[in-house]
């Protein structure tokens, strides 16, 4: 039995991985650790502590090994709570199995262009390789996350085909895959699109989970996370503050922010256990270690009062 | 024959309004009208130009009638678009028809807190008021547009009884009033709300139109929106680059964004006639008039490029 099997949706927080990697500013370990806290005080389901990348290649994610060791160092537990970690090759699934990372996620781009430039290789041989290093963490027992990425439109290439991800997502699952991500890394999804297009991965068959990854490039974030809970998906990535997108240009592709997604969650009462307070609280403290606004939005606004709940 | 009524979603600009009347600097007629002439340009199929309220009360809203004597002095017109302006009193109405108005609006909170605090009068009374200035304009042939204000919820009361909103929409059909606007005047609304409450309006009967006026201060506004247009809606107000909200506290409560909105709807196919260029640079001159980032995102993003339309 997954320990967040009995939940109906599952929090996944991504922003000290996805969020923080655009940065400029280094964030302290004792930082990432008390923000990491405060995600787990409030009872966010799974964390992503970092990416296993070359540290000189990203040096945000260089302490990606010791913040493991800080939460699972000597086979410690924390209850409750699940870290994951992001590997893009072999040796960094190797430091990830070292780490005891207790979720490995990985991923392929759907779009030629963007896995070119990402990976060097292919599509196809780039979802070759994941699919044998899928393979070592199921073979191992872990638990496991593959994503399409750039699902619904690359910001080289535009369109992509659904045609390609819903191959990806048939070559993961006949690998035994089941926990199934798309994300929308440049931001294109609609609601519409979302809805169509886990339709057709639930169409390939029973007994594997869908996630999303949503941004809020151009405003469809919740909405389309709106439309993925309609479509069935059960593991939603967000960054808490909407964290994410590059504070260096005017484009705030951010992604879905955690505490924004949680407060709908909780109104529509989907989500009532998760502390909204201390997401709020350590939005907050991102917001003043970055010293600008950040995009979420209730945040700001603090809770719609509770003498206002719909329950 | 309506003229925007061969439009399935209809566009209402509500910014130089409902966005401008919480700004403590006073904009000058030249540069609403600059601002109107871009998003008549775009092709917006409504605008607001102001609201019809004693000038000392709201300074930034003294101009109105200067505004309708510009675009629609001496009983000219402007193809392709009609202007719009709320009326809160029957001073406010007289002046409006003195204006040549092409469609009124005004509204009563189902509130009974945010009633008195607004009008100094129970739901009922001003129901009573607003019905008998409807009739004038029904008599007089103009188009209307009447609000149930605070229907998803009230910042005083919180929790608003959806019996209250549909008995105000039930008094006003009867009335002979067709086009019925519920305004999330505290942006509490979720997109099951949304859908719910506009269902038992529907179910009223035939042969008017909803409209919906949502604010984002929860990060929900264009999920909100999304849910209604699957409730049927036609109607949607919004304001370019997000205007609204309150720019001396942190509560970034602004209306749905124009050209987010826009944008989402050229992307499901719905509205591909509106020129989001133009709207995007209506929001640049706007966002560099009051020298603040907007709460718009396609403003700074820009568009997705055609070659990754859906279409």
């Amino acid at each position: 039995m997954q320990k967040e099997g009995v939940k109906e949706l599952v929090i996944h927080e991504v922003g000290l991985r996805d969020g923080l990697q655009i940065e400029a500013r280094t964030v302290p370990t004792d930082q990432k650790v008390s923000w990491a806290e405060g995600m787990i005080a409030a009872g966010v389901d799974i964390i992503q502590l970092g990416s296993f990348v070359h540290p000189e290649k990203v040096p945000q994610m260089a302490d990606t090994d010791r913040l493991f060791a800080h939460f699972l160092g000597t086979g410690r537990k924390r209850e409750g709570v699940m870290f994951s970690g992001l590997v893009l090759n072999e040796k960094g699934l190797e430091r990830g199995f070292h780490c005891g990372v207790q979720m490995f996620c990985m991923g392929v781009s759907a779009s030629e262009t963007h896995s070119r430039k990402n990976t060097g290789m292919t599509t196809a041989e780039a979802a070759d390789r994941i699919i044998a290093m899928a393979s070592e963490v199921l073979r191992a027992g872990r638990r496991l996350q593959v994503c399409v990425q750039s699902a619904f439109g690359c910001g080289y290439e535009g369109a992509v085909p659904e045609d390609r991800v819903v191959g990806l997502a048939e070559r993961f699952l006949a690998a035994g895959i089941r926990n199934l991500s798309l994300a929308d890394t440049a931001g294109h999804a609609d609601p519409e699109q979302v809805e169509r297009l886990f339709a057709k991965l639930h169409a390939l068959g029973n007994g594997f989970d869908c996630a999303c990854h949503m941004h809020n490039t151009y405003g469809m974030g919740l909405a389309n996370c709106c439309a993925a809970i309609r479509a069935g998906v059960r593991y939603f990535e967000s960054s808490v503050a909407g964290l994410g997108g590059c504070p260096f240009t005017k484009v705030a592709g951010g992604n879905i922010c955690t505490e924004d997604l949680v407060h709908y969650l909780q109104r529509t009462g989907r989500r009532r256990d998760i502390d909204l307070g201390r997401l709020i609280e350590t939005a907050r403290s991102l917001s003043a270690f970055f010293g600008r606004e950040m995009p979420g939005m209730v945040y700001k606004s603090g809770p719609i009062p509770m003498q206002s709940s719909n329950s």
